[in-house]
Formats: C-alpha cells, sequence, structure tokens
C-alpha cells in the first residue's frame, strides 16, 4: 500500500489513470521515479502551454528566489507585480487595441469566474446568468453553478441555481439558427427566464469534449449580448495564452468581452496564478470588495513576465501552434479514414485537439493504451468519448510526430479489440 | 501616475494602506525599491509563520526547481507529494493520534472550505450549515455564504443563503450560558432552522477582530455537534501552523474536528497551497468530485515538507510562540493600562494578538501611524476598530521589541490627536 | 372618489378596465348597479363555466345553508365531502378508468400547484421542475416560479429559482422538431440542466395567451417524462372541467398526468375549491404534511356534486360545447380573412379562444370597445396581445351570436382607428 | 372502508382524530350523521369566531344568492364588495385611526402572506426576513418558508431559505433580555445575517402552542423594526377579528403595524376571504402585480359585512371574550393546582387558551379523552405539548361550563392513566 493510497483522499483522480510515481519534468517529457520517460499530450490540463519547466523562466524565477525577492504579497504594490502589469500591457494590451483594468483575484481560475460573475452581478444588478451546455468553469460554488457536469455539480450538495444553461455552437449539429431559442426567451416577456446579468462562454470548451465554437458564432452571441445588455464573460481559462493560436482565444472573432478570466497558462510554469481583465468601464469594485490571500503569488508573476517577454512579442509562437494544430488535424483526419469501424470525429482549434469515438468507452482504453506506450493523454465531453490531444505549444515536430504515431497505434489497438 | 493607479482593478486594498513598492524580504523584514526597510507584523495574514523566505526552505525549493523537479502536477502522484505525505503523517497526525485522510482540495483557503462544505453536505444529506458571527473564511461563492462581513457579503450579487448565524463565544461577553440559542433551536421542532449538515468555526476569528474561543466552550461546541449528529468543521487556515502554539490551534480544547482545513502557512513559504483532512470515515468523496488544476503545486510541497521537519519535529517552536504571546499580552495589557482614555482592550492566544479601540477609527489610525514608523500592521473586527499583531513566529524577541515600541509610539500619538 | 378608489390597494386590475360596479349576475350575463347588461366572454378566468349562479346549483347550495349543514370543515370528514367524492369517483374517474387519490390543497388553483410540486419533489427526491414559456400557475411563491411573465415575476422580490423554462408547443412555429432541446439536455450528462423532478404544463395556455398544444405533442411530453423517470403534472385549473370540451382537457391525447390540479370551475358556482389528483402510488404524503385552513369549503362541495350530476353523467355538454367552440372558430376565422389589414390570427381550442393581433395594442382596443358595446372580454399573452373569448359553457347560441357581433364590431372599430 | 379510507389522501389529518361524519352545525356546536352532538373548542381553526352558520350572517348571504348577487368577481367591483369596503372604513379603521389601504390577495391566510412578503420585498429591495420560533403561517413555499415546524418545512422538497429564524418571546423563559440576539446581529456589519426587509409575528401564537407575546415585548418589536428601517408584519390571521379580544390582537400593544393580514374568521361564516392591510404610503403595487381567481368571493364579503355590522359595532363582544377567557384562565389555574402530578401550564389570551403538558403525549390523549365525551379541541405546539381552547367567541357561558367540566373530565381521565 503506498502512501497515496493510505493517505490521500478517494477524490483523487488523474493518478489513477497513470499509477505511476513522477519526479521531475522537462519540455514535453516527464520522467518517473523509476527512470521512465512519458511525453505529454497533456500540457497540465493547459496549465503547461510552454512546456514543464522552460528554462527561458526557470532562471528568472530561481534568481528571484535566491535575491529574496518578496514572495508572498497579497495586494501589495511589489516590483513583481509591477514588472508584470508592465509586460501586460506593452505586450498583451496595448498592440490588441484593448482597455481593461486588471484584477487579481486570487491564483486560480475558478477564482477569476467567481469574480467575474460577482462584478457583472453588481454592474447590472441582476442574479441570473447563462452558461452553455458542457461547460466548465471551476469547482467553487459560484463557478460549478456555470459548469455543466452533472457528477461534479452533485457534489455540490445544494441545488445549483441562478444560471440557465443555453445550447452551445453546434448543438444540434447545425440543424438549428444560431440562439434562436436563446434570442426568443430573451425577447419574450412570458419566458419566464429571469433577465440574466452575464452570458459566461469558453470559445473552445475544453472538459466539455474540445468543441470549437465558430467565430461567427461567437460574434452572434457579442452582438445579441450587446442588444439586450448582458455581459460577455470570456472564460479563457484554458483556451488562452496561446492554446488555441493567437494570445487571447476569442481574438478570431475581432469581438471584445466585457470580462475575460485567465489562469492555467499565465504563469507560465504552472505555478498558481490568475487574472480578470474588465472593460475600464466595468470596474466598478469597491476596494476589498474580493480579496484572497494567494493574490500576489510574486514567483508566478516573475515566470508570468518572462514569459510575455519570450513567447509574446512577436508571432512565432502563435504561427507554430497553428502549424502544428494543422498537422495533428491532418493526422487525425487520415486516422479517422482509415479506421471508418470506430466512426472517429476529429475536432478542435490550434493546439486544442480531440478525436471523439461513436462508443464512448473506447476513449479511455484508447488513453490507457497510449499511456502504456509512453505517452500522458486523458479523455474529455460529457460520456469521457474524446481522446485529448493538448501537448505544450512549444513540442517540437519530433515529439509530435512520435506522440501522433502513438495515437495511432493506440487507437488500432482498441480498435483490433473492439 | 503609477503603473498600479492606471492598470489595476479598484478592488485592491493593501496597498492603499502601504502606499510603497516591495521588492525584497527576509525573515520579519521587507525592503521596498527604494531601499527603505518595514518590520512585518502582519505576516502575509498568517501565511509567512516561519517568516519570509526562511533559509531552510529556500534551499530545497531552489533545489528543486534547479534538478526540474514536477511544478505542475494535477493530483498525480509525484515524489514531492509522496515526501509530504510522509512527513506529514509522521511528523503531525501520528503523533497527536489522529486519523486523517488528506484532500489537496486546490491551492487557496476557499478552496479548502468549498471542499469541507461539499463533503459534509454529501456525509449528511443536508443543505444547511451553522457559521458563526463575525466569522471569515474565504470569497468564493460557498465559502462567502458563511463570512460574517456585510460588505464582502454584498459582493456576490446575489442572496447567500443555506447558513444560520450562531453567536460566537462571548458574544454577549458572558451574560448568556454558551449555546443557549444554539441548542434551543436545535431540540425544537418547530424553530424553523434547518438541519445543519455541519458547523463552521475558527478557534480563534482573525479578520473578525482576534477573538479566542475559550477552550470549554470549544469543548462545548464539539460535543454539542455530537449529540445532534453535525459535522464539525475547524478553519485552521489563519489560526493553524502554530499560529496560536500548537500546530492545530484547536489541540488545547482536546477535541478531533470531523474536518480541518489549512492553508496560508502550510507550504511555510507563501507559496499557495490548502488541505482538507478529514477523519478516515469521512472520506466519501468520488474519484474526481471536487477537482482543480492547481492541487498540484510540488514546489509547495516541498517547501512544506521541508517546514515540517525544521520546525515541527521538536516543540521549540510553540513554547518560544507561547513565550512571545505572553510577551505581546504584558506589553498591551501595561499599554493599555497606561491609556486608559482610549479604553484599549488587549485580547488573543498565542501570535494572534489585537488591540481593540472603543473608538474604531483610531485602530486605523495607530496602524498607519506604525507605518510611517516602518512597522506593518493591519485593522480586524467588523468595524476595523482592532489592530492586528501577527509577527511571524519566527521573529527575534529583539524585533519584538522593536515592534511593540513602534505600537506604543503609534497608539501615544494617536491619544494625543484623539 | 369611490370607496374603491380610496380604499383598495393599487394592485387592483380587471375593475381598471371595466370602471362599473357589478351587483348581480345569472346565466351569461352581469346586470351593474345601475341595471345595465353585460355579456360576459370573460366567465370568471374560466371559474364560471357553468355561467353565473346556475339554477341547478343554486337551489342545492340554499337548501345546504338553509338546513345548516358544514360550512367550514377543514380536512374532517363531511357528509358533504363524501357525497362529493363518490360523485367524483362514479362521474369522473371510473368511467375514464383514471385511478387516482383526491387532495383538497386549499381552494386555489396556486394551492394545487404548490402541493403538486410538493408531492413530486418528495416522490423523486429532487428539487428542480420544468415549466413551459408562457405559462401561468399562480402567484404564490411556488406557483410563480413555472408561472413565465416577468412582471409577475418581478413581484416576488426574490430570485425565482428551482425551474428552467423549456419552449412550449409551436414556439418556433413548427421550425423545430419537438422537444429537441428537452430532450437533448436530458439525455447530455453534461448540459447542466438539474435533474427535474416534474414537468408542469397546461394542455392549453390561457394567460400565456390562448396556445393549444397539439395532441401529438401532449403525448411525446408524456413519453418523454415517462422515459425520464419525470413526473408529469398537467395543471387543468383553466382548461379542466369541460372548457375545451372534455372533463379533462388532457383526454382527447389519450395521456394520464402523474398529478392533476383542478380548481376555478370545480366547485360550478365560483366557489373557493381546488383539488390535486395523483395516481394511487404517487400518493406518499405523511398526514398533515400539507395543510390549509379552508380545504374543506362544504358549501362548494355541494355545487361540485350538483354540478358533476346535471352536467356530466352524459356528454351533451361536451358536444356543445365543441359545436359552440367551431361557431366561434368559423366567426373568427372569416373576421380575420375579411380584416386582412389586421394580420389577425384566431387560435384555440373547445370554448377556449383567441384572437391574435400583429400589433399587440389593438387587442387592449377591441376588448375596451367590446365593452363599450356591453361585452366582457380581456386580452391574454405575454404582451396582452390576444382577445380573449372564454363564455360560459352553457351560453345559449343565440348569445353566442350577440357576443361574435360585437367582437366583429369592436375589431372593426379598431380597425377603423388603426 | 369509506370513501374516504379509498379516494383522499393521505395527507388527511383532522379526521385521524375526530373519525366520525359531520353533517350539520349550529353556534357552538357540530352534528354527524349519526345525530350525534359535539361541542366545539376548536372553531374551525379560528375560522369561526362566531360559531357555525351565525344566523344573522345566515340570512344575508342566503338573501344575496337567492337574488343572485355576484358569486365570482375576481377583483371587479361589486357591490357587495364595496359594501364591505365601508363598512370596513367605518367599523374598523375609522375608530381606531388606522390609514390603511386594503388588498384582496386571494381568499386564504397563505395568500395573505405571500403578498405580504411580496410587497415587504419589493418597498424595501431586500429579500431576506425574520420569522420567529414556533411561527406559523402558511403552507405555500412563501409562507411556508417562515413557518416553524420541521415537518411542514420538509414537505416543501426545496431548501427553504431567505428568512432567518429569531426567538420568540419567553423563549428562555425570561432569562434572556428581549431582542438581545437580534439586535446585536443587526447592528453588527460581521454578523452574517442578510439585512431583513420585514418581520413577520404573530402575537399570540396559535398553531406554535399558544404563546402570547406580551404588550411591552411587541412594543419593543414595533421600535426595533422602526429604528432599523424593517418592516413590521402582523399576521393576524387566527389571532385578529376579536380571539384575544379586540378586532385587531395588537391594539393591545397600541402599535400600528406596517402590514397587517387577516383571513379565517374575516368573513365570519368560514368562507374563504383573506386581506391584506397596508399602510396608505407601502401601497407600492403596480397593478396587477399580484392576482388570484378567487380574490372576490362575493358571498363572503356579504357575511363579512354582516358579522362587522352584528358584532364591531360596539364592545359587547370583546368584553366578552376577554370575560370569558378569564373565566377559562381560572378554570385551568385550578386544574393545575388540583393535577400537580402532571405538572400542566395554562397559558393564552383572550379566547386563545392552551393547556400545556410537561408529558407532550398526554395532550394528544387527553384531546382523545374529550372527543369520547363529545368535545372537539386539537393540539398545538412544537411537539403537540398543548392542549388548544378555541371556542367560538360567541358560545354561552353554560356551553363554556360544560366545555370545561368536560376538559377536567379529560385531564384527571389521562392523570390516572398516566
Amino acid at each position: 500500500m503506498t502512501i497515496f493510497d493510505e493517505l490521500e483522499s478517494e477524490v483523487r483522480s488523474y493518478c489513477r489513470s497513470w499509477p505511476v510515481v513522477f519526479d521531475s519534468a522537462l519540455g514535453s517529457r516527464l520522467t518517473d521515479v523509476d527512470g521512465n520517460s512519458y511525453l505529454d499530450f497533456f500540457a497540465g490540463a493547459g496549465a503547461l502551454n510552454y512546456g514543464h519547466n522552460p528554462p527561458a523562466l526557470k532562471q528568472p524565477l530561481i534568481d528571484y528566489l535566491r535575491r529574496d525577492g518578496v514572495t508572498h504579497g497579497l495586494d501589495t504594490h511589489t516590483a513583481a507585480k509591477a514588472e508584470f502589469l508592465r509586460a501586460f500591457r506593452e505586450i498583451v494590451l496595448e498592440p490588441r487595441g484593448l482597455d481593461y483594468k486588471v484584477q487579481f483575484p486570487g491564483p486560480t481560475g475558478a477564482n477569476a469566474v467567481e469574480s467575474a460573475l460577482k462584478l457583472a452581478r453588481k454592474i447590472t444588478g441582476r442574479e441570473a446568468v447563462i452558461n452553455f451546455t458542457n461547460a466548465f468553469h471551476g469547482m467553487t460554488l459560484g463557478a460549478l453553478s456555470v459548469t455543466g457536469n452533472s457528477m461534479k455539480r452533485g457534489g455540490a450538495g445544494i441545488p445549483l441555481v441562478h444560471a440557465t444553461p443555453m445550447p452551445y455552437d453546434n448543438y444540434f449539429d447545425g440543424t438549428v439558427p444560431d440562439f434562436l431559442w436563446f434570442e426568443r426567451v430573451l425577447n419574450d416577456q412570458g419566458s419566464s427566464l429571469n433577465d440574466p446579468a452575464a452570458v459566461i462562454v469558453e470559445t473552445v470548451q475544453g472538459e466539455g469534449g474540445i468543441n470549437p465554437a465558430r467565430v461567427e458564432w461567437l460574434q452572434g452571441l457579442a452582438e445579441l449580448c450587446k442588444r439586450h445588455g448582458i455581459l460577455l464573460i470570456v472564460d479563457d481559462v484554458q483556451m488562452g495564452i496561446g492554446r488555441t493560436g493567437p494570445f487571447f482565444s476569442f481574438e478570431i472573432a475581432d469581438i471584445q468581452p466585457d470580462i475575460v478570466c485567465l489562469s492555467k497558462s499565465i504563469s507560465g510554469y504552472g505555478l498558481p496564478m490568475a487574472l480578470v481583465l474588465m472593460k475600464r468601464e466595468h470596474d466598478r469594485w469597491d476596494a476589498g470588495e474580493h480579496n484572497g490571500t494567494f493574490r500576489g503569488n510574486n514567483p508566478a508573476f516573475v515566470t508570468a513576465t518572462a514569459a510575455l517577454r519570450e513567447y509574446w512579442t512577436d508571432d512565432v509562437l502563435e504561427k507554430e501552434t497553428l502549424a502544428k494544430g494543422e498537422r495533428i488535424e491532418e493526422h487525425l483526419d487520415r486516422l479517422a479514414a482509415t479506421t471508418p469501424e470506430l466512426t472517429l470525429t476529429p475536432k478542435g482549434r490550434g493546439l486544442a485537439r480531440g478525436l471523439a469515438f461513436s462508443r464512448p468507452e473506447l476513449a479511455g482504453k484508447a488513453c490507457a493504451a497510449a499511456f502504456e506506450r509512453g505517452l500522458l493523454m486523458e479523455t474529455a465531453g460529457p460520456c469521457d468519448e474524446v481522446m485529448k490531444l493538448m501537448p505544450p505549444l512549444t513540442m517540437t515536430e519530433d515529439e509530435l510526430d512520435e506522440g501522433l504515431a502513438i495515437v495511432t497505434d493506440a487507437v488500432h489497438c482498441v480498435a483490433a479489440g473492439a
């Protein structure tokens, strides 16, 4: 019996799929305590877009620690935060013409979502919010109330109310006009829909099964929100910071959300950090109205700043991400075409990719087969029916090909057994 | 206009009291970008019980980073987590005869509280919970619903329901028997109190104004919970990890809570980390029922392990904490006695100390005067009427005396102006 | 200034459309204190299906009062209740093969709806319910939470939660398959729809604008509920007791709802009375779990019994209702055809009829014009865009023609002014 | 098997205590179908303050029905309503200097409570309300949320939130100052009490066990509400209309509640009717914001008017009520004094009287023994520990003595068996 079995709660989950003890990691590979190496198509569920322990960030981090830079700063002013804010303004906001204020809401994506919902309710004076089918926004009560998964919702132990689900893009496979139901109930004074403060949306649903919303759908949503005085919150926790190519996933739709949630890869080093961006006129917070002990995780500010300087001062990473994404797409298309008996559906955008199985249980089997071959992958989707391919954006082409070959092997293996 | 004024949200608060830019920190002192030094009676709101960047933790942290130990691990097994769990079992649980399972609920205290409430509701099948007047448990919706402060509650933007407040110890200055109201409504089938799943309590209220509950009150609460089949959750986020002397603040009452929340100083280095401890029989979680990206902040596990080994293998720190606490108590008693015109009330336990002003606005003024003299302090209490003294447990006696002298100066200064 | 203006709350509404003081009423006519007579196309909002003070009910009522029969009986056994139950079993339930238990939930439709929702939640252990767009179920909090109208919902003063709206039949004018959205979110474990205890539905929406659901839609709904273990509640408060032809409005669909709410015309004399019918296996109430002072309004039981015996022992009333309904339909079709400039849409079933105006404000004007001509009508629909024709079922053909002529006049008058 | 056993829901309750079939009733006596007579110490749970079928009301009612007066009027103006309003103004409001507007909220006490809560929330813009331990306000969701009984609350099937209980008068047997807890949490910005829109209170709790609040407590409550901008709602549904002596039960405290709920005996004949009274400045309703089919139960208006004219144009009834109340009090005091082994506690005000048993189960047995002797009584209180004496106010002294003799017999019988 390991220390984990003995002492750690039954709530643990990833370790059940990958029953090894990881020790070190670099770039796109992890090594376990027995020296075995694993290629990473998982990237910390999107928190490691630049791979593990990227040297360009590691050195500034160690330097900062070595010189006793402030570690824990709450929301005091620190030199490290100032540097991050300047870099964020210069590298991220200004080139994109975005006039956002920045909030440090606590170090997790759920903190960002909770803050965003509070702020939207304060601004509008309304309680209700709209979320989408198969959304994932986090596990704290506010974030969970806009999350789709029924098992996770059940964990709340109280009825989750105040949010009403609307169909995400393509929920009816294109057979129903976009926003037909949503706009109808908004316009109908008898629909019984409580007036919503905000819509919260992921541009590509990750946990929901790697579902990319079309550009025109996102634009339609932004227009609908504007028409009805509803705030648009983009939860870019998983799909932001380059996962789909551009820094913000919504850039391709040329929209400016009222509020944006960022976390996961924002620190670039897997360190807890999150941001809420809000249009300047929406910064209606009172001082201290939302707080939290770990808002000022300064080592994360240091790596976040280094990451912006390393990866976002030109468009190299974005282009490579798109190119690698296409490489995966082509590979998955071929795979689907050559295993028609499995009716596989490739989907995704940038380096957020999925392979949906018509027989859901096979996706998990394929991930297990991949793990046996040294590749880390997890499933996604409401029935865990999607193999999720989320490699570090910085993965080399050779590693990518190596991983894709394993995916093919794993799928074939499953096909043989199916 | 600084970058903070320009770009950071109005929600920021500590920086308004201390309008400098901190750069580095060591032990009990911070240094700003202009080279000014500040003595710390604040300790990261309890997250820095061992002071800033303690060398005994710093070296293992830098070593771990340098050797590319896994940084971000979600809830996979890692060598760093195994080592932490072993140390926690050996140094914390076993010597105290505690048979707790350990959950990593996400890296903040609010994550721990949200998990604890979910678990209590799942175990009991009830929705209602009991909190106490002037409680503080966090800013996410579940944690906020059991928090007392009306301004912070108002930030929710929806009615916070499911929790009913009960009077904390000494709420009526000893004029009413303990638990008179609480037990009466529990026993009365017509009281309209919804059956509670759990009681959540701090043994010493920090944000609520440094209010220590008496040992017999805590014991009475534990017995009352047992009698009525209510789970007892101790939120030891701020008062645990030695703040009041022993590792767990509830040890002095010789009680074993059903669920314990830990965070803040658990990593020892100001890095985001939190734990939920639950009695073995209460580990009713399903795999993945609660999750979160930053549960596996492995650098924090490394420093947490080093901190346990450094500070908790003997009782030196505990004894010193108690001794320093008495030193503060004596000082504050003298101060109160010599400034009768202010009607000051010292209070607290261990190194969680407060000085309550009968004229609330003076507490803030005294903190400001202390800051002018190079000492960091914040206020607490529903009217911000308490100067809060929470130095690192590792502060030297000289530093402590230096700080106390400033407190005296600051109070005198306020007394003169009052 | 009248006593009403002086003393009655601003909440009053019908009296604003008909600013006269009614004094007496018989059959399909009311008379005001000045002796003016009004033809009734309103029928007490469906509470007077047999017209005003029907002689066949009046005599038993007066006899009962004269002989000092028990008036107020709570839920004691009374001779009058026994007689009603026997008649209800013999005349209503047995011939239709319905094995329902009968609850007297309090004297209003809202009491019936509140009871039905409680019972469904108790049986299933779930909190959520499904209602339909433009539903109307009552004004108490439980009933209001499943009601569509935003003004009335706003009156609650608290967020109305626990109910999720689904599109009623024809909500998209037939362009979307029935239950596409509803069944999709039920089947999708990631939809974020809380599992519903029950669906509550009107077979024809009255307040919602006289919207009849098609037989196949009602059947589809019943099947969907069965498939998903959801209880089907038919709110037959307004459309039951013969309003659409048969005693229960759902008979045409050959379905057996799990729970049925009846009120309005059940007493037959405009006296407050309501019933909840539940399948025998669903009678999971504990004694006294729902109560209320006026559950045993025995004079209403007397008239209810007399009404069953007078009108429901053969199929004459049902056939006449259908015939009169067709007469109205033909008339309205002609009217719409001859006033194409108004784009009128006739709709309805049995003697629940409506005439929808494409320019909503004209419906109210037409009702006002009808009132000037001595005909009582009200509007319905989310924009008050429908003239509602709900005459007593017992109205003579001559009266019906008289009323329809006035409707035509009123519409022409509005057309001329439009 | 009777028709009731076969067909009526298990929810029925009074009939279980009194397993006979009542047929007729007059004054203070009911007669069952076998000709047995029962003296009534129950009075329709307070709905029959003038006894059964009082002749002075019966004749106007029959006359009204015979002349085909409007029966069902919704909220149209009717002659019967005008007459009622005039009588209510002249006989009730003006002599007491009360400037209330009158709302007809639907025919039950729960309708009145639901309306009162809606209105209070609208006026204040707050959601929370305060209720008292052992309160009873009704069974619809809004009314149930302010009701104390846990079995009835459980019937809701959803968590009942938005209301916080406070201790009713004497909840701690006089050992704690009035409003100590209530005022403390209102004044404490950290108490976690949501700001209340209103307090709802019964001046004497009926279902809660015949608990009269002292005059000074009621005055203290009114002052506390005023001080904190909280609306005071008196639910006078059971204790109004003379039950405790004066027309309004709160008259003895010389207070003017912001909102008053009336129902039960307002019609005087056991017919469903209810009123909400609100201070003129509080009539903030929009037209139609709260409605309901049976608001205009005109036969009830007729008997209500007759009752006001018969019983309230002088102070005879009030004085007799007080005298009879004292007669009961003396009798119960003697009974308690002569059966010390039962530790009986008489309590009450006017003709709302109770006899509390220290061994709760004996109260039910005594009521059963009373029923065997031809007297109708029910229990009250959270443990059904109180025999409730609520005779018609119009009961003769001989009948009262007859009933009290039976009570004595029944108690002795129970004492013998105990």
